[in-house]
């Protein structure tokens, strides 16, 4: 594979090794020393004969045996240098963990480009600069090329992240709850290998069952797109998205200099490929610990066994919250828990074995729970009561979690500064039982599970193919523009336009003066909208060009007598003249390019709904009819398109159909900037946009 | 004071005393001696001579000193003459720890009422039954009367519970993060000392300088209320509220027995009287964490300083999701930045010192937070770099905590498996610094600060006084119709109602027939709304009953002729005749009255927006004016308040009266079961009830 010799090397060189014990050059040998690295390490230092006890050497072309990795920690001027002689030397990968370069301006990203173009020329692939680094957890090889002080057990999650310290907050987290871990990477500044490189890596990498993934936005978000898209049919992805608010943004712009501005489109992103997003870094630690050993749950229900009352109703809470439900259980079921349980015991759901249950009791009622079709998972608040044998609870959760036939989470309750519950817990631990000190974390790892299960059974599909399209005839009227050097279409374009896409619009026509607006009135039926279509005449609605519900021809006569007099002098007038359509819901769908990933659409109720409460939801384009409806069913208005009061419901499966034409408009049209219907007016039968604007 | 022999007992006895070392009787015992009790200690049993190497008594008869406090942990039948034999001994508190009373049904309610009968009758006071019991850390006293298993160390935060299963989860997570405890009580059914009780005695104990409550709704929340907010007046209440779901309410009431039903009151009080509300247990502790060493903040503005990127947009996020502000630093800060750090420095904020900062670095970097007049508290990442010298920063971190200028919350990453890190740790922990593993986690319990900065400053005044309120012409009105056993009033006594309390509704008279009507519409001036006004007829408008806009006397008469010829079989029928008034905003205000706690008030607005969108906010009655303010602003839907799309605003000010005014109402009318007025017009200038409902 392209990166093994990064993340396998079989033998690292330290450009820059120091005997100074605080230093960089210094702890990645310790750190590999530590972990107990399998292969040589070369350190190359001018003056010292050894550092930490290995052998050192002046140069990388004194090292008598091949290298496959370099870590070059030395002034950042000297880096590109150190990069030939790595290529000379016939180093396949180099992290590079100086500062100094993109991050701190112009010159700093000069030194960058130059030492990127030596590498090229050899064929050496870069990770960082300003980086941590990888670690390896491979039992064979234990490779910990980073400066970092967790040293993970091996295991099967890995872990990729564009902050270091959030990388190196993970990995510590993973760790102190006894998570196992596979590969880890933080590449920093990123100037060649890459994030998405890395997924595609750890997606091949056998080891590697669910990835955990940092970011704060990505440089390249197609190719992550197409590359994590892949991965994440295969295996689950974990990830989180900093920078969500504006002062965060600013904040992530400041400490990589790479990107700026909340975007929405990662998260996006996530939603579109099946990535689980997460806010809160502890509790995609906690989920992962969940993914690390349970099965997927098949379904949504869970249910709970407590050997005390206040957690299971926190954990309730906290469940219905996360979308599960806590059914009633069968009578069956009931029926089998009377016969085991304690008379105090609540045979409901919560399972309340009360505080005095013991082994047996737990057992029992586990097997009730994985035996009740009516339920997919299982939660257990475990209370160590002083008065149970709490080492034969652990015992009886270990022997049914190893049968892995519904996922497990427990809450477990106790004082691990008492040897006795140190024990229960251990044996909890070694069974692989995932568990958490308070019921809100646990039900939250649970709630992830659940999530995952909805996200990989989501099949969006394909984008829809609409026959009648005349793709031809936009692409032409939108290339004329582009030769004409116009930037804002006109409207007959963009009428014209919609209509090869097969989105129905009010009848329109444009026309030039008031004898040929009444006739296209009279020819569309009246009442009329009439607009005045000039290119100089941007917010017509506040100049006075818009009138709307014409009831006659001459009211059709006047307004444009009127407005010929009132906006004549801003250029050479047109008139757009519209079938008015009242009564009917006014939506809203628009579109943005967005820097490299193609388009973001929009929908959302128009008038007050878009403009005082910002009730809009997003995709990325292509957008199939699945997400369509998503995109319907989503916006907090969403109860308003079905009628209240005794209004109609609007079409919703012509509002699907709209959105994916737009959506192929925009796939079809990439050089399209911005896009607006707004309105588009929506019936009981059939949606009409009535108001379009097109920027390219 | 009244609860001292319980909180502060200078002897024990345990009735139920066990040699079984898995028994509640034994187990209580131990604690006792493990934590140091420093009072006698007078195990009751019939046959064993010791316990635990205790000297035991046969019966409490026999014991030769004064007893203040018994445990009783015997079966359930037996309580009741245990009861009497600790009233004949002169024991003034008794901890019930025996399950088997209201928690299980009528027979064990029973045993309840008797037991407590006998208590009454010896001045007696009980706590539990079917509970864990109490802990007093007081040096002094060491007083662990409880079954649990954390032994917390003395320290200022006081924690009530109704669930054991949360308080032992409370106090064993405060233990874990190293906060100092109290006192701690969790009470299980309740019977006699009540959590109201407890929280006037936390108030009054001068060690405590914050509770922790954990609840799952009140049996008395007025007391509650009025106890709480004496308290909460003098030291911060951070409080959870479980069973916040339908589904967690039915978990709550199983458990203890005692309530059901999703109740939203119980929030409504913690906003009312200054509780600072919580959803996560583990949030809550870690909020106390902060609570219990740092000051309150002044003011929203957060300083950041870190020593790692991304850890430092995380916390932004989370800090500005929290409500704070991350504002830039005055040019003067900057300046000193300048001066004080390294050159790869960011010196905005977050203040970037860059992993390679030490001691020096951190300090000058506090000292200018502290100094910032734009910077209300400081947020600090600390990355335990291995190649720095992070004792010495954190010894900075300490100095500067210890002058206690503005409040600090440090998200402390490290790996505490590594001696180094663990001493780091300590010099934090001593210096009473709070620490958390990760930025989210310290960004919220900095957000609990803050948040409780504006509780205190938030004064919500008195309810206001109105003149010319004629409550006994309304009162009257409501007394004739229960004793004319009516539930409903009819349309003529909800609007003198109205009228009485200066509430504004739309002109309007009750008469008899289309001549009536028409003569009434005249005076009222046209158009108006017709209702038939009959008490057989509830859903008048789906029966046809309303007729609205009606213009002319023609309309108005062939109205009511055609409301008597299909209606006049219910009953006898009045008409009621009302100003027509299009065009305003809708909005609906209504009350329901609330177990003991008197009314909540809803407002929202009107049609479907209550219907569709459920926008409505609740308060507890009386509303003062910022409250009704408070309602108007925290609607999602607030901005149609002040007008969209060229529409006027409506007139908040007398919105905000006529919310105050209708809590008068129901404040004066407690048995008023529901309002409702649906819908209120508003408009520019004015607003009008048009329609009204009042069951009793």
């Amino acid at each position: 594979m392209m990166l093994d010799p990064l993340f396998k090397p079989r033998a690292i060189a330290i450009v820059g090794a120091s005997t100074k014990e605080l230093s960089i050059g210094n702890v990645i040998i310790k750190n590999l020393q530590t972990y107990g690295y399998t292969g040589p390490i070369y350190p190359i230092n001018p003056s010292a004969p050894d550092v930490r006890g290995i052998k050192a050497y002046k140069t990388l072309a004194e090292v008598p045996g091949e290298i496959d990795l370099a870590h070059i920690i030395i002034p950042a001027p000297m880096v590109p240098q150190a990069i030939i002689e790595c290529g000379q030397k016939g180093i396949k990968a180099v992290i590079i963990n100086s500062a100094g370069f993109s991050e701190m301006g112009e010159e700093g990203d000069r030194l960058q480009q130059e030492f990127l173009a030596n590498a090229r020329q050899y064929g050496v692939r870069l990770f960082g600069p300003n980086c941590q680094g990888i670690i390896n957890s491979d039992p064979t090889l234990k490779a910990y090329c980073n400066f970092t002080f967790t040293y993970p057990e091996p295991g099967h999650i890995s872990v990729v992240a564009l902050s270091g310290g959030v990388g190196a907050l993970i990995m510590q987290a993973l760790d102190d709850l006894g998570v196992g871990q596979r590969l880890y990477a933080s590449n920093g500044n990123a100037c060649d290998v890459s994030i998405p490189e890395i997924i595609r890596y750890y997606g091949e990498d056998q080891e590697t069952r669910a990835i955990i993934l940092y970011t704060e936005g990505f440089s390249s978000p197609r190719e992550f797109l197409e590359t994590a898209r892949e991965v994440a049919a295969k295996k689950p992805i974990l990830a989180m998205k900093a920078g969500r608010t504006l002062q965060g943004a600013k904040a992530a712009s400041s400490h990589t200099g790479s990107l700026a501005g909340v975007d929405i489109a990662t998260e996006l992103i996530f939603e579109k490929i099946g990535i689980l997003p997460f806010s809160d870094e502890g509790e995609m630690v906690r989920a992962a610990m969940a993914f690390s050993s349970q099965p997927i749950p098949a379904g949504n229900r869970v249910g709970i066994i407590t050997n005390t009352g206040g957690p299971a109703v926190i954990a309730t809470d906290v469940l219905v919250s996360c979308g599960l439900d806590v059914p009633k259980l069968s009578e069956k079921s009931i029926a089998r828990l009377k016969e085991t349980q304690f008379p105090e015991a609540a045979l409901e759901n919560p399972i309340d074995v009360v505080a005095t249950a013991g082994g047996p009791q737990f057992r029992a009622a586990m097997e009730v729970l994985l035996e009740e079709e009516l339920v997919d998972s299982i939660f257990i608040n475990f209370v160590t009561a002083p008065f149970t044998d709490t080492d034969a609870v652990a015992h009886e959760i270990v022997a049914i979690n190893q049968l892995a036939k519904k996922p497990i989470v427990c809450n477990f309750m106790t004082n691990l500064a008492l040897e006795r519950f140190q024990k229960t817990m251990g044996i909890l631990k070694a069974g692989k039982v995932p568990i958490y000190a308070n019921p809100t974390d646990a039900a939250k790892a649970l709630g992830a599970l659940a999530r995952y299960g909805l996200v990989k059974k989501r099949d969006i599909g394909r984008p829809e193919v609409f026959s009648g399209v005349d793709s031809a005839k936009a692409r032409a009227i939108v290339e004329q523009a582009q030769n004409a050097g116009r930037s804002v279409l006109s409207a007959t374009d963009v009428y014209t336009i919609f209509e090869a896409y097969g989105i129905p619009v009010a009848s329109w026509s444009v026309v030039n003066n008031a004898e040929e607006a009444v006739a296209a009135a009279e020819r569309i039926v009246f009442p009329v909208v009439v607009k005045v279509d000039c290119e100089e005449i941007d917010h017509k609605s506040d100049m006075g060009g818009v009138a709307i519900n014409l009831k006659d021809a001459a009211a059709v006569r006047a307004t444009v007598e009127d407005m010929q007099n009132r906006l004549g002098k801003f250029g050479a007038l047109k008139f757009f003249v519209q079938k008015f359509l009242p009564g009917g819901r006014e939506l809203i769908i628009g579109a943005a390019a967005e820097r490299e990933l193609g388009h973001l659409v929009m929908f959302g109720l128009g008038g007050i709904y878009v403009e005082a409460l910002k009730d809009v939801v997003f995709k990325i384009a292509p957008v199939t009819r699945v997400e369509a409806g998503e995109m319907l069913a989503s916006i907090k208005t969403a109860a308003l398109l079905d009628g209240v009061r005794g209004e109609q419901g609007i079409d919703k499966g012509e509002v699907i159909n709209l959105i994916q034409r737009v959506s192929l408009l925009l796939t079809d049209l990439p050089m399209i900037q911005e896009m607006d219907m707004n309105p588009i007016m929506a019936f009981r039968n059939g949606v009409f946009a009535v108001d379009g604007r097109i920027r390219i």
